[in-house]
């Protein structure tokens, strides 16, 4: 499932608030993820980051709608 | 809770494939949330659309931390 975090990963970036945004190739389809993770032991000590539940991954043209309005995403924070 | 889509709506765009990006005050916090919505139809036929479990709402820091890496963002997106 596209929603899920498998595929290859080709940009990761740390946005803070333990979210992350990558980019990767599911099965050549390039998705954008946004998504919260948190941390996990392992049973050796070891901690280790997963994809937690919320979050959502964007195909290339959804993504691009979001680009093509940061202009008016702007506008409506200088709002407040 | 700032993840569920509680607050006024500043903006809304409709991004597709059923995904909106919203614009909310929560409780005077400004929040961007992009999420997947469902259509639910009432008991007298009339239909809804509904926020769904997919998506995630991002404070304006972390939205903005997004914005920054549009340009390394669209690399990779080039590299498909």
């Amino acid at each position: 499932d596209a929603d899920d975090s498998g595929g290859q990963t080709i940009l990761d970036i740390d946005i803070g608030k333990r979210k992350r945004l990558i980019v990767r190739d599911f099965k050549g389809t390039p998705l954008v993820d946004i998504r919260e993770f948190f941390q996990k032991q392992n049973p050796d000590g070891s901690e280790v980051w997963l994809p937690g539940r919320k979050g959502i991954s964007l195909t290339v043209d959804v993504w691009e709608t979001v680009v093509a309005h940061i202009g008016d995403i702007e506008d409506a924070l200088k709002k407040f």
